[in-house]
């Protein structure tokens, strides 16, 4: 059973780039031409089907420029059951791609009920022939309710040779609300970066990463930068680049010396390229494809500044 | 859009206690009769429809006895999609039956993407011929992001006339971890405890109570006193009752003078009650049905001595 952290970072060197593609599908915002599939209708499943449309034509396009995908599975959850269906589909087909597939669904209970959860979305199904897994190569799950909640997650990484990313400073603007208040004369968030390093200890991997990473968000970069040290060997998954706000130069305290140690998404600035500058003038939502592709290659020698993967 | 709190209240008092059961259904666990439609199969669907088939009896024996029920997602989930058109199932079988029902999701995420969550779990879908939808009255949400993450929760509340329920102090072993780490003096669980105040403010229904509750589990009672204290008009949901070993005098402190303010819930200890003293000697897996029924009714009138809803 590889390694997670050793296979992410082949993935990663693979492509050259450290950057991840979000996929974050919402019905109202895809393009026209798939919307129109659904012809004017509400039903969930015929929605949900346009979403799984969207998501195989991004993962089409961005597959040959990048090692790492996240699909955000809230937005297919939107639709209920068929969207979670759409959200399994997008799934396998980016694993079957090879690409990398962290399925950000935070998820977090007490130990019994994490069990559960580590099983559904870090271990294959049996005899799933209906193609019902959610499944990915790692997940993001939620620190709140301690070592207990975390464990069985990390016990099944270790089983599966799966991943996880713990949240430790999200990107949002609330953030600091909890996670910087102040215990022992530091922040919350150093706190659990701390058991981060636990959890992960005996999950390292041939190229020095923990298969146990850590959601840090590049929206506070000197945070970053602190975590970046607190936590050496655990691979940071950096939300808020483009859309959120967060540029190249923020990014470039979550790397280590050795260029690698982080995974950097874009979710709405890539998928919905089209609707934004420059790339809807230069393309529009008639070639969105295009201007998909063009935002996935500006991202990658972006973060050619600020970090060596080759 | 009548209040969430007040529909609760109205269901609790209807049955005269503030009792939850709680769904917790596992494949291996449930009663052979039912496990047997499933053939020895594997397939995540028939073992899906088992589970569906489980939730379905349990709610037939228990509905004329309690006002409110926990299906708690992730044992659903762990069947994949299938699984969770078995939650969506139970989920809407319970409504039909007049039941409240509390979705145990623990969702939570940014602001942008806790609206797709809220929308789920929430508001029901259009259009939803095949019956996808998760929308539960109400459901459990993590505060580790803050604020932005909880507030689309709020709004949809609102709107839809649904609940909440924050995790402010879990049942689970590692609870204290991070929850009970001191911040000005005071521990994480109670910084919490006062947003959950905050944003439950403009919900209080006509009997004073909000539609943002708070999870309280049953296993720390002195925490849990204070916290009824600290949070007056929040709701608790108090897991650990029962087979987490939480008995009636932990939960009294839970409610207040008006012997309102708390539901209590119990999952293993009844749902699989035919397994466990003195249920097992008396009734046995054959008579599974009566097992179940007997824990609800001891379990009612337990709590009888600590709260006087009638």
């Amino acid at each position: 059973m590889q390694n997670f952290a050793d296979r992410q970072i082949a993935a990663i060197e693979k492509k050259g780039t450290p950057a991840c593609v979000g996929l974050d599908p919402r019905f109202e915002l895809i393009p026209r031409e798939i919307r129109d599939y659904a012809r004017e209708s509400k039903s969930p499943a015929d929605q949900a089907e346009c979403l799984f449309t969207f998501s195989r034509e991004v993962l089409d396009v961005v597959e040959p420029h990048v090692g790492v995908v996240k699909p955000q599975v809230a937005f297919y959850e939107r639709l209920g059951v068929a969207g979670l269906a759409a959200y399994a589909a997008t799934v396998q087909t980016a694993r079957w791609k090879g690409l990398i597939v962290i399925g950000d669904v935070k998820r977090g209970d007490i130990g019994s009920t994490a069990e559960a959860y580590a099983a559904s979305h870090l271990k294959d199904l049996e005899e799933d022939e209906e193609g019902g897994s959610l499944t990915a190569d790692a997940i993001t799950v939620n620190p709140y309710l301690g070592t207990d909640s975390v464990e069985p997650f990390v016990a099944m990484a270790r089983e599966k040779g799966r991943g996880i990313y713990v949240l430790v400073k999200t990107s949002n603007p609330s953030a600091a609300e909890f996670q910087d208040l102040k215990v022992d004369g530091t922040e919350l968030f150093v706190k659990v970066a701390e058991k981060v390093n636990d959890w992960g200890r005996e999950l390292v991997g041939e190229r020095g990463y923990s298969s146990v990473g850590a959601v840090v968000g590049a929206t506070y970069p000197e945070q970053a930068a602190r975590l970046r040290k607190i936590m050496p060997r655990a691979y940071l998954l950096v939300p808020g680049y483009g859309a959120q706000g967060a540029a190249a130069e923020d990014v470039g305290v979550c790397f280590n010396d050795d260029g690698l140690g982080a995974v950097v998404n874009s979710s709405r600035g890539i998928i919905y390229a089209w609707t934004r500058p420059p790339y809807k003038e230069q393309y529009g939502e008639g070639r969105w494809r295009e201007a998909i592709e063009a935002a996935t290659k500006d991202m990658i020698n972006e973060l050619r500044q600020v970090a060596v993967a080759t």
